[in-house]
């Protein structure tokens, strides 16, 4: 029997789990909730239903678990504590200061659900997060550095649209190779905000605009731009819809690190993602996640987890024999 | 109280452990076991016993932890099971073909004395295998690759030196830069064992060996060279100590995938290691994972495990909480 899966919210990062259950055999999409108009949303799975989100409760018995889709600021705080009560879930909570707090809440509600929830599940925090995690246990003596980029900041890119004069944009966040090469080296650099990244604007602006006063006034930005070198491109609005339309992005994690009895030796650890679409690269993650979400239930566990609490055989489809026969 | 860890077996890989214990002050290293005279072995751990390893079973209750140190081809295949009756284990079993059977006689050993073994930990394999586990249940659609150096094959150096002529050597195993280089475009290329790595030796001849005949024989050997571009570079025994006396390695795991509806969009997962000693990098590793067989046994878990089986947090010393506003 397939692990049956629900999607609560329906933007890029619930198309790609959608995408992401098409590739997972053992997997099947039952119903896609929105709170839009049902009847507006037209989904790509023709066997899956499209439900309100007021609906969802009824949906108790039928899914397996339900991938929250919402936006970290204001959806998930609210929606995954809701949830896990009624479902096993999983989703991609990223405000890093706030984990601690999301997590209790969850755990809260999944354990009175006896449900199992999953929180902080994606690339960063995800993926790079095991990264870090495994390479301070393996060299406690070290430095972590995480660059991310060439890549899309969806925050960055609305930044810039707030501007007055701007009619659209989009915001790169580059790591500076500098910064990479002397981490590889293993110079372990104390770095600056500024020498770790810098970040590229590409701006359509509003007839009329002043441009020198929207550069001036992105440049200085405080948090977002003020910080950083900055370039700010302006283009056409042809040329950022033809070459400045796709979501991509990826990074870098290093731990660079000495063992031997005088720590004479260096070691240098690399993971790195190079990601044509942030949200279905995220969504792939999720799912693998949601197969983990559904054995752990299925074994009786409940609570809230996250990456550093599952071990990695329970998000693969392949059986432990197989695994150690061909992964290991 | 700290985690009590015996060593079995002081080479390269022993000493290793004994350095990578120092590292961590949640660990204490108890006694080493050796083969030979206990007299004649100078270990660097002031506060730790020598002992001959026909009394490793008088400690079993001194010891929480036993790191077994010998080789894959004789030593594991008997060691693990033994020890597994009376001990928690971790061994760095490296025999990739081999490791099902392995883990079958390791897991009954464990299951009957109530003890955890986990098996094959190090980086390869060890953390080559879980990028390659995590990369595939990420991106179920795509191709792995696994590129090893620039590091010393121990073996490749073994089979030099039995070359009639040849006084000593160190054999070293290069990835093709080309090659990485068409996987990082997402080209999938289709390799073949040449075009993936290069053999680079430095031998050392005897007085009146014939060079010209020792390069043929090298680079025509079966299995180890006839099937790789193999440079031979004949050097003096002070070149050889001074440039080449070190146990460096590393390499590099690919995954390249696809995901979109209709797989329209490519992902590139990687993950490299640059280690200036081989065995004090995989020592690291075990020592991490001597930790997590600690906390397993003490959950009361039995049986063998491979680093598919263990929750990352199981190997840090820090907290779940610490770990989750830190690290995540």
């Amino acid at each position: 029997m397939s692990i049956r899966i629900g999607i609560l919210g329906y933007g890029n990062l619930g198309r790609g789990v959608e995408c992401a259950v098409k590739q997972n055999p053992d997997m099947e999409l039952a119903a896609v909730f929105t709170r839009r108009n049902p009847e507006d949303v037209k989904i790509l799975t023709e066997s899956a239903s499209v439900c309100s989100i007021s609906e969802v409760e009824s949906w108790k018995d039928k899914i397996d678990v339900l991938i929250l889709c919402g936006g970290s600021a204001t959806d998930l705080p609210e929606q995954t504590p809701v949830y896990a009560k009624l479902f096993n879930v999983v989703d991609s909570f990223d405000t890093h200061a706030r984990i601690p707090e999301h997590f209790a809440n969850v755990d809260a509600s999944a354990k009175e659900g006896g449900k199992v929830g999953i929180i902080s599940v994606g690339w960063d925090p995800g993926m790079f997060s095991l990264t870090r995690m495994y390479a301070n246990a393996i060299l406690p003596q070290g430095n972590d550095y995480t660059f991310w980029g060439k890549g899309v900041s969806q925050g960055h890119s609305d930044a810039i649209r707030r501007v007055e004069g701007v009619k659209d944009a989009k915001q790169y966040t580059v790591p500076v190779e500098a910064a990479l090469k002397a981490v590889r080296n293993g110079e372990n650099p104390e770095l600056t905000t500024r020498q770790k990244h810098t970040r590229e604007c590409y701006v359509v602006l509003e007839e009329c605009a002043d441009a020198k006063k929207v550069e001036e006034e992105i440049k200085n930005m405080p948090n977002y731009f003020a910080d950083y070198d900055t370039t700010v491109h302006f283009i056409s609005e042809e040329e950022l819809k033809k070459n400045h339309s796709g979501i991509p992005h990826g990074g870098f994690v290093l731990r660079s690190g000495k063992t031997g009895w005088n720590e004479e030796h260096n070691h240098l650890i690399e993971y790195s993602l190079k990601l044509d679409s942030n949200p279905e690269f995220t969504a792939s993650v999720i799912v693998a996640y949601a197969r983990a979400a559904y054995r752990l239930a299925s074994e009786g566990a409940k609570g809230c987890k996250t990456v550093f609490d599952i071990a990695p055989a329970y998000l693969s489809a392949k059986s432990g024999e197989e695994l150690r026969a061909h992964m290991l």
